[in-house]
């Protein structure tokens, strides 16, 4: 059976770290002239990255999104969970439930069995039931190496978006996953960590980015602004959030959240191209007087199926992580965010 | 800059000569559980090659499909519009309006030009400009090989949806595109035959099937089913919507409309994988009395952005094809659709 495949031994680079870099896309997209919209498009992911949103009724828009890669496990049925969860989790992050999805499926028939495809499928499948999504289809290609992902529509309030352009000066920035995807799944890669070892940062790209049942009372109200953060990392994705929001972010590095085996992995030099991608992508923009080069590294590490980012009403904040830490134990405030200052970089790290 | 560029040289198999062949990819779908269907559902799109529909009220309903494959034509350009008008193509095929998009990109950065993504995008935003589709995000990996597509969202009111599955006994079959794209971009892998030479060929994997504009008076209600060819090739398409329709068909192997060259291309051997299997797709129902090998191939010839297949009341068929002749010169009537009957083939094919 497909008990024995590795699936990481079969493509070079793994998972979100296999996204074109931040940099290297916003160059080439600048030369396109993109169709107009017309005025049902409430937020327009044009960048890529994000979830786009279309109004369809008073009460109902579109959060649309789409996210496929390559194995970053071994074990197919694992890799088919972690895409689902990595997928569903941009409809989560802007505030919505998803409602249907589609597969999108590049396989290898030449070398790979059969038997694989069915085990991502199957483990894709797990998850959408689970938070009752309806598959209505998918594409699948014979291809050099397993890719595998879904589109996903959800649906939200038009009233209630989360967006990544809310955050206020003053609010305070909660974390809901622990860092450190990225360099524990090149561990995996080169068989210096096995699938056992890294079971904690496993079951946290696993889990789901819903909220939306962990709510007491209105304390969703207090949250400003979201994104999940994934392939550009921490302080990629942060640095977006802050320039849409027209704020600043002061992260306090000691309170991040790292899985236990995210510094042992960074420093053994288990990282991938993206760790240096997103270094380029935010050095401009970030000021950093957190003297843990390590710390540092795992800022920009790539997350595939990454926790949410919050910008929450400081007055609220206690209460919105009490509520989130229901669901995702490491859950915590990490920062807080500023009024911009076109003297200062976006973001600063502090100890 | 990127003309000189001959994509079709860079990939191994293109386009929807790609697609995991039906009979492996069914064999594949038995063993998974898919997750439950809630109400919502009206069409359910599992087998992975039609669009699926999901009801948002009583005068919305979502039809969405996904569609991406490697290089069919040499200019990045046309790739990336022959790619839109192919997924666009299954929202048309179901009597829907598409609405949004989002781009699938696989890029090989190492080995292309960073131009050629602008280029692909551009080829696709401009057909989706030409119909008014918004293009709400994508995703982009670097892969070995180029691939691109699009997932797509269209709105179809839940009472005048077009299914494969409303054929009747004695509707008139009516083939909007003429049949080879296959064959013929398989000559232009080979470099047998330019873009220049094949352009009729390209032409019409170009033109979308969009029809909505051109009925007169209730003409589009004769229409009582529809699909698009595309990898499966006519007999396979027309196979899936006679065992949905519950009815038999019969084509006039002389009337079906093929590329002037396609004849041509088949004779000297350029074939895909799919001729293959889609002839062992069809061939236990299948039962052929046109003793014409090269016409008898190109019912199994794999179709890029093919066209619609449509099962049209027989007194309306001639007012439905002069409709259809404003967008679609080639459209002919090709046969009819007979009562079922277990002891003979579902599709049969006569002088």
């Amino acid at each position: 059976m497909s008990e024995s495949v590795q699936l990481t031994q079969t493509v070079q680079k793994g998972g979100c770290a296999a996204k074109i870099a931040a940099t290297e896309l916003r160059a080439i997209l600048a030369q396109v002239r993109f169709p107009a919209k017309d005025h049902n498009v409430l937020i327009d992911g044009a960048n890529f990255d994000d979830a786009g949103i279309y109004q369809v009724s008073n009460e109902i828009a579109l959060v649309q999104t789409l996210d496929f890669f390559t194995p970053i496990v071994d074990s197919p049925k694992l890799f088919g969970a972690v895409a689902a969860a990595n997928a569903l989790s941009d409809v989560y992050a802007m505030g919505g439930e998803p409602k249907t999805a589609m597969a999108i499926l590049a396989f290898p028939l030449g070398t790979l069995r059969q038997s694989v495809i069915a085990d991502v499928l199957q483990g894709a499948c797990d998850q959408l039931q689970e938070v009752g999504v309806n598959l209505l289809g998918g594409h699948s290609i014979d291809d050099e190496t397993l890719k595998f992902g879904l589109s996903v529509t959800g649906y939200v309030h038009p009233q209630k978006i989360w967006s990544n352009a809310g955050a206020k000066a003053g609010d305070h920035l909660i974390l809901t996953k622990a860092l450190g995807t990225g360099t524990c799944m090149a561990a995996l890669k080169r068989q210096a960590k096995s699938e056992e070892q890294l079971a904690e940062a496993i079951r946290s790209m696993l889990l789901l980015n819903r909220t939306q049942d962990l709510w007491e009372k209105d304390n969703a109200s207090f949250v400003h602004a979201a994104t999940d953060i994934t392939g550009f990392g921490l302080l990629g994705h942060s640095q977006q959030m802050a320039k849409a929001s027209r704020v600043r972010m002061r992260f306090h590095g000691p309170k991040i959240p790292l899985f236990a085996l995210t510094r042992e992995c960074l420093q053994n030099g288990f990282l991938t191209k993206a760790h240096r991608s997103n270094s380029e992508y935010t050095s401009g923009q970030v000021q950093n007087h957190w003297q843990d080069p390590l710390g540092q590294l795992a800022l920009v590490d790539p997350q595939t199926s990454g926790g949410l980012l919050l910008s929450v009403d400081a007055n609220k904040a206690q209460d919105v992580l009490q509520d989130l830490r229901k669901r995702f134990a490491q859950a915590e405030i990490i920062g807080e965010a500023l009024a911009s200052d076109p003297q200062k970089p976006l973001i600063e790290v502090t100890e």
